[in-house]
């Protein structure tokens, strides 16, 4: 009960359990996105009723991409790991805190973006989530690869650095969606009356 | 950590991610029956009120059976394919985009096909998911097997040209099912006084 | 491409996609609780309040049930079968279409239950569900075994009989919970004033 | 079909099934937090509203916290077990249970515990879900072990009693989270004058 395969089944089970949080958060956002009211549609028409919802469907492809990707580099980040300890367990519940949380934010931001007074905590909160996700990703490498203490013995040291590089660019890809935020906030200075 | 095994643990892990998000797309079409209101029930009976739901059992009914045939090509698809490179997961991410937001375009369909001047728009919504579905599926697979760039080795030409016609066939199966959407549109023609 | 065991994954998968079918929506039958209202918590008290949606919770507790021995009943159904065919899939998606619609008629029984017009239809809906189910639970078994057509090769005849026997019996206890429903219903025909 | 292999394949197949079940539970708990109102948050702005569900932030990290240790504890326990039978599945079942109820009690503990009538009954609904939780961990361990019933027979009893004690401290650590409830309970009993 104590070879790398025993232990590599563990983290195979843990990749799977976070694959299936990740897998459900993505698509529970589909949830936040609200059919058009009827007395809206009848005045309106229902194009036009759906584009007053331009905010909520933002931040559904937001999100959606947001999760995919932090899948995607979870997935990769995975494959070089070969064991799992109880410190290393912690943060990655922590990850998935952040992860299970962000339908939150984004609920709230696709709601108040387009109220100019709510606008910017809206999107502080949605960001302070993000950072906090990155925070724990690389927390989560940084912790494993430290001396290789959970590497997968066979662990290609290049593939390690560069896998670190892509960590430090998906933090670096949150100030991107940051900017891509403010870029939206700062369209909305603009006079609007838009207001859902 | 570069043999065709390993890639190969890739593919299936980023297949079983897939089977889980069209899991629960499939399996959250439920939330959007709604059980009929207390004085609805009341007047006309349980019987009358669920009666008056048609348009919800028809789209949860006509979206499961898309999403279960998608599953079951895309299950299919991947047999096929031994490794996954960029361009693959991007191009999957889009497929795996328009399947979870299906219950959207699925509700507001069930909203407001009883809804003579919403009826159209909410038909062209849900079609042009459909077909952004079918593309990506499509341009998925084309992606793979151009050169047998992502094939596994041992993959036969013969069933991969089989698939390559099945997807093809999926894709007019989309237009089917709009065909379908067109005739219960047209039904609506005859005047009606239904209205949700 | 075409070996016993490249079959066998094909069914795994599948049998893979039910069993997170299954799992969801087991889990989204607690989405149908709902918290009582403040202002009759505040004029009768939490508990009286939460008495007050018993017929919630045994809802809850008996669809929680069926879903539970149906997953268990499929999971040992599908040790025996080693490959999978097209009408083999179709009974399957059947299956899983009344499993993944039960949450429903759940929520429709939890709310008309207390009600003594609607608590006739709500029953026979929610056992119309059960009923469908149990039809596409046996046919998908039966039409498995015919001939041992999609058996394993390894699949010991008297464990396939043995299991026949049991989905046979998963039958009856379909007929068992209506029983217990016919007893509540009938227990209601007592004059109550309850009415949520 | 009688071998070791063949029964760990079991085993397996139901630690995936849970593991899926743990990890929706997780997920489903966003949903219940809500986005404030537009009234209130034009009225004392988006913090200040966010502020006011400070419950609802509790009770989901709270919930969070212990379905994620119960997943690892179930999963760690799963490593020792080769072999299930009627008895096992049964007591898993009612593990699942209580598990997929959770949201439930933590709904209505977010909803109620700003609420200085409803905050006991609301604490003792959520602490009684936990004892029912930690009752079937232990039963099911128990049951398992008693005999090596069901342990694999390269399960080490060292290790083994080294589990034990483990799930004894889950059951200690529910105390511990009730203790948790009775402080947050007893801040309140400071005059205050929230009430959301």
């Amino acid at each position: 009960m104590s070879s790398e395969g025993e232990e590599f089944t563990g983290i195979e089970r843990m990749g799977a359990f976070c694959d299936g949080v990740f897998a459900i958060a993505l698509t529970l956002l589909v949830l936040e996105l609200r059919v058009p009211a009827a007395d809206i549609v009848a005045r309106e028409g229902l194009w036009h009723a759906l584009g007053g919802h331009w905010s909520s469907y933002g931040a559904f492809a937001l999100s959606f991409v947001i999760i995919g990707i932090m899948w995607a580099n979870h997935h990769s980040l995975f494959r070089y790991i070969g064991r799992t300890n109880h410190v290393f367990s912690m943060l990655n519940l922590g990850l998935l805190f952040f992860t299970v949380l962000l339908p939150f934010p984004t609920a709230v931001l696709a709601t108040y973006l387009p109220s100019p007074e709510a606008r910017t905590p809206a999107t502080v909160l949605y960001g302070a989530n993000l950072v906090m996700t990155a925070i724990f990703f690389n927390w989560l490498w940084r912790y494993a690869i430290k001396g290789r203490r959970l590497l997968r013995a066979a662990a290609d040291q290049k593939l390690v650095d560069h896998v670190t590089a892509a960590t430090l660019l998906a933090f670096v890809s949150v100030w991107i969606s940051l900017g891509i935020h403010a870029l939206l906030a700062a369209m909305f200075l603009l006079p609007n009356k838009a207001r859902s």
